[in-house]
């Protein structure tokens, strides 16, 4: 098995807050992380693809390939917007870094299965401390 | 001369536009920093004081002191706040790091003359590609 | 599958020997690791939880909640302690990378269980170029 | 299970070619990756091990002796060399990280598994934004 | 005083060879820097500006402004080139870090100049564990 | 003005504690850091070193000479010691960091300058939140 892995980033706004909660609840539950007037992260990506190599290239994709996609697909919309209300992807959704790492994994996952390889992992870093791994809706 | 460095981290949202400016000067000048529903950053502090040893403990000043106080001064105030509508420091100010970096030394600085040592350099990363040093307003 | 990864760290003391073996034997086979007065690191330790979202928060589990644990398990009783001598978890044991590990995942295993998720993965990082990762008893 | 990973790092000199394509295709293909005057990386490996511990040492298999070998028989080969060029395991072949990977694989697996350990990872990055990530194979 | 630190990479292939001595005084000199087929590095440069804030903007330059102008003066002349072979300002010259460092101060000098702000560093990272920093002609 | 850094790095126990105080005052004054058994810290050490060009290497000084003092005589006797027991340099002293950084520009100044070059700057990591930075008996 032989895997890939890209290195991405973006910096954006969100805030935490469930909209059937009141605030006081909100408050409880996600402390500072529901402040109205929302907070920010410089979001660090990793997206890991499984394949086979292409004897032609010695590649299993092209990496340069895979960083123009998530630039257009991911980068680009989400770099310098307010993820709850700038990002049409997370319209009525909690914006926890669970969601997110979700979101980006089914952005880019046909593309990735268009160009012959499999999405393996979406790791999205929200701190240096805080990190998610998504490995798909099959494992 | 000898001088001690301690690091600290805090999340915040902002944006940059001048109230002076049309919505398209700010996008023309600060482009996807102007974004008017916010972005946010991961920022880091590294906050470097000058002092003599004090013989009785090997220390310029107590680092358990120093990262109590600007957790205290600046990371409590400022982390996973929106910098902009908040923090009362930036009231009526650009919120560039330039200037978060200058209150971080305005704000900090008598409690470190207090203790016998001298503020000497305020760095803040805003992203780990762009940083402010500040070095007060004597140098 | 969804996994949530936070970061802590500790500064402890330790050394490595076999108490069976000859000061001649721990010097041949650990080196200056087997040091009698001791040496020490600055331990960075990565904790890997497997789980569901739960559709309230957004969540697997809440990272405030695991750092929280593992202030109180890990860092609390190992930071800035000699894990041979202070620490009683490794009473009677050689204070390896490895077996510090495993020792993590038992004090924690059991809470992140009570609290509906699963412990996946605890690595430990001894230096920048050496690591250890347990993966748990069954896998 | 339990799993240690050691890093090493290696400064080398190499292009992406494929010999049976005119130099316009290549450029086409590789882009930058082909200059023909070559480019070079500051390569970071980390290998991973998989085994039982030694109730003797506490350790799957000595650190030490780990990094000893991956400076014997990669770092000592491939470091300020021109991997095209210079090192005998890519002649003929593509040298994408990819391949490299692989081919670190093949040298070292045999002396892994005498020790009684099984090699589990072979990772390697290229650039901070570029990995592969070489599981063997048989997985 | 106040300063701002722009990060940005190139990977570029290079030797130490002074081309009066002979390729015995050359390996005895630089060792392995000297092979003749080149190697190469991940090279990490941080420019750091020094300057006013402009009121309007809250900014010394526009950091925007500063990443550009690297890219085209120094990221893409450099990046995936033989800095001996096909970067002019390394003819006939030796092509240590150090005087890597002082040619990207030349290139950038004016340009920064013409801005209203001064140069004030320039640090250029080999590896990890090697740097140089010029601070220009003046200090 | 030219500067060359070099990083090395060591694995070292320690404890703080003045002699002349009670364990209750050491206890109140230095914490967790006073614990009779120690604790320990990869110490990260940045050695700067100001000078000219040699026109015959490019070098200031070479930076493989630099890191093998540098080995000799800081990291080979401090490295997996004690710092308080086992290092000669440290006895009748208090081992702050503050304290080991000013005996490390002690120790490898007079060689530097043999060298023809001036050290600079010597900075002392203990964890990555504290640094201290010794800058010489002259400034």
């Amino acid at each position: 098995m032989l895997t890939l892995t890209r290195r991405e980033r973006f910096c954006a706004a969100h805030k935490l807050a469930n909209p059937n909660w009141s605030d006081e609840k909100n408050e409880e539950i996600f402390g500072r992380c529901s402040n109205k007037n929302w907070h920010g992260h410089n979001y660090e990506l990793f997206v890991t693809v499984k394949g086979e190599i292409n004897p032609d290239t010695g590649f299993i994709i092209d990496l340069k390939w895979l960083g123009d996609l998530l630039k257009e697909k991911v980068v680009d919309p989400f770099d310098h917007r307010n993820l709850n209300l700038d990002v049409p992807n997370f319209e009525g959704k909690m914006v926890s870094t669970e969601i997110v790492a979700i979101e980006i994994w089914n952005i880019i996952e046909a593309d990735i299965k268009a160009k012959g390889a499999e999405l393996f992992c979406v790791k999205l870093n929200e701190t240096e401390n805080n990190s998610i791994e998504y490995w798909g809706p099959n494992r």
